[in-house]
């Protein structure tokens, strides 16, 4: 069976950001996403637990996949939007079965 | 410290389809799998978020672990299943400890 | 854009073994992660189902992203703590822009 290759962006962000990352995704041309809850984390601003962080205060796991190129554009607008937040956002590679969703 | 790679298969899909994906993931043979709950998305047939969604449209993303052969194969099963929902299904490479267990 | 290789370490284990899996990542030098809820899955011990299982039950996916070398020490490290569970442990290559961070 024929794949496609694309990234897979995974972005980890405080929930009050989650809006602008995904104007951000959209404004760049991305076709989707998914918002997964997290319960509990560390980061560059230490670490937090959900009920400990106000409900604002709490992470999202950003997921999306689009083409390389692409994916590139908006890792680099994240960087700039992101410089002053303790986000984690990494870059893979996945094979996907239906590239004209991507 | 030896691993062995396998493959990661990773499945968003609305959780009512949960349970035949899940039949289909037994079925060809996979020996465990991972389901994990979603707020908010946006796919091919449009953003949703919980709460808006009844309880049984909320999204799902679904992991398993499987050596390539069957992966692919799953991938394949897979396709004809979703043919008609925003799904997204993706691959992609892992190392694992304990490869007696995929 | 610059971006540096690390490895996205992934843990699915029992929620009573979070804490000492967070010990075990930052003994080893670990700077972060991120603890996801799971809803349901099935395992070397068979299948569960959040509510099922008692609350200490549920399971946790565990995400955190480190330079291979640490990546290795710390799967080392998981083997040996996890030998008598069911749970499962996947490293995998990502990129990431802030090298400075992980």
């Amino acid at each position: 069976m024929d794949t496609h290759l694309r990234k897979r962006l995974e972005i980890i962000v405080e929930a009050p950001l989650q809006r602008r990352i995904i104007e951000l995704l959209e404004a760049e041309g991305l076709r989707g996403y998914t918002v997964l809850p997290c319960l509990a984390g560390k980061g560059h601003d230490g670490a937090w637990q959900e009920g400990e962080l106000s409900a604002a205060g709490a992470m999202r796991l950003i997921v999306a996949i689009a083409p390389e190129a692409l994916a590139r554009r908006v890792l680099a607008s994240l960087r700039d939007l992101l410089v002053d937040y303790a986000a984690v956002v990494t870059l893979s590679d996945v094979e996907v079965i239906r590239g004209d969703h991507f």
